[in-house]
């Protein structure tokens, strides 16, 4: 439990004993947690509240039962296809493309992020992601929108150079997925107020690299499929259990002043207009940071601060 | 932990709570539960003993933080790809393929199996699968095969109708793979004796539908890809979780008298010898039942055997 200036902390053992469990009992556990968050709200001056250090954070759920990852920003992706001649089918605008992520190993916010080799091309993809109770199957986007308990910021990180050999094999993304990192805190929906809207995150996302602004686009414009239709896509036929997450996709506004949200589609950008992508994939020691502020400002989920690193170094 | 007969079982809170607790202290679990077992095996006759019931058990781990699942039986592939007139890409003997399949919801072994329309085309998939420890990231195939901690059975469940036009998307499959049911018991690989050589295990797969013998290919024979280097494969970029299930794919051999293990194959063999399919896919009401034998005839792992239902109903 982190107060709303990410500035104190408090454990609640009494409540959950972990985010999960919080999450497979969240009717009977969230008052709970409701009631003790008001109160270090009120005050931090209690003998088990500590100083809050994002720097000793597992992600919000370090392991989950599920991870799925949609491209709700279908702009993107057709700019993407666009710069490599391939037309975008129609269907995209109206059925949501996900992938499933391996859900075992999820970083802290300021977790290395190791990986065996540059030459497979690292790059970050910045995102929000929801996470959900138990979600029956066949819900509608309606009902979705209920489910979804937590928002959290992802950095989906991909390994560009290769993703080319494995989809061409036919059955999407594996190894050119590794370990997905997560923000220090996730947040209940009400505490974005009024940017919580039609199941959408209205605010800029924020990512740097080497603590240089790469991007700041909207997470709510151009986001073509809502959390709650990416939820109803997913529940077609299956149900999810509680604290499946369910992420938005790399974010991009056709507003390209507002920066990109991944290194893929900025090189695509140079490629259109200059022949060729200047910027370079990530390399070992260097950071990526994401982060969202709310109007006034502040920090709503602290910041990612990943350090790209050569595993097993 | 239940006897070898499959007779009589015992809650071991002492040892651990759960599977999943187990697997993830299994270093130190394990010979705990070695030694129950051992007991158990010389007497039924403890307070706490109870006669076993497989219809009800859940899966062995009822969610998981991963489950991939290959496609070890590249004749399987080879043979499906060739009835479309597709060649099959020479490195699919070499590089094996994987999916990762929805892990928080697993059928158990007697569970209905709910799905929303017959129109999708309800096949089954009749596979072994592994379970692992925590595995690291870069793990060769031979020191993959010491993270094997259990053995189990599966039915992969699939939506013909939904995969050609999922895959053609590129991301591969989700809405097309819905729950996946396991057999009521997971082994240690020592209980199956000389059947466990090389990473697999050398004994037939037998699926019945309706009572009815379909298949019994040996899941031995014909597996192109080890279990170690399927683990080997999976871990070139990110680790495995303890808990972390990887299937072999649908169980397939070169010898069509065996039978097959999914409609999808036996349909694909009704039109190359005939010009079109005959047996059709799975109707509300069928029963699916997947066992495997030991030499002796004794059931290893119990049989799944899942109802096919209408979701909701």
């Amino acid at each position: 439990m982190v107060n709303r200036a990410l500035t104190h902390c408090q454990l609640v053992p009494g409540i959950a004993p972990t985010m999960q469990a919080a999450l497979d009992e969240w009717t009977t556990v969230e008052p709970k947690l409701a009631e003790r968050a008001a109160a270090l709200e009120l005050s931090t001056a209690h003998s088990d509240v500590m100083p809050f250090d994002a720097g000793q954070c597992a992600a919000p759920l370090p392991r989950s039962y599920h991870w799925v990852d949609g491209s709700a920003y279908v702009n993107h992706v057709e700019l993407v296809r666009k710069a490599r001649g391939a037309d975008m089918p129609a269907t995209f605008w109206t059925d949501p493309l996900v992938y499933q992520g391996g859900s075992d190993d999820l970083l802290g916010a300021r977790d290395d992020a190791p990986f065996g080799d540059t030459a497979w091309g690292i790059d970050l993809e910045a995102e929000v992601a929801v996470i959900t109770d138990d979600v029956p199957m066949a819900t509608t986007p309606e009902a979705a929108a209920s489910h979804i308990k937590l928002v959290t910021l992802v950095n989906d990180w991909s390994l560009r150079a290769l993703i080319p050999g494995e989809l061409a094999k036919g059955f999407g993304f594996y190894q050119s997925k590794p370990a997905t990192a997560f923000s220090p805190v996730a947040v209940t929906p009400d505490e974005l107020g009024d940017a919580w809207r039609d199941s959408k995150v209205h605010l800029p996302l924020i990512s740097r690299i080497n603590g240089k602004d790469f991007g700041r686009p909207d997470a709510g414009v151009d986001m073509t499929f809502s959390f709650a239709q990416l939820i109803a896509h997913v529940t077609k036929t299956r149900k999810l259990g509680a604290g499946a997450i369910v992420g938005s996709g790399t974010v991009s506004n056709y507003d390209r002043s507002r920066g990109s949200s991944c290194l893929a589609e900025k090189r695509t950008l140079e490629q259109m207009e200059s022949g060729s992508p200047r910027t370079p994939f990530l390399q070992f020691g260097d950071r990526v940071s994401i982060e969202m502020l709310d109007a006034g400002g502040n920090s709503i989920f602290g910041a990612l601060d990943n350090r790209v690193v050569k595993a097993g170094s």
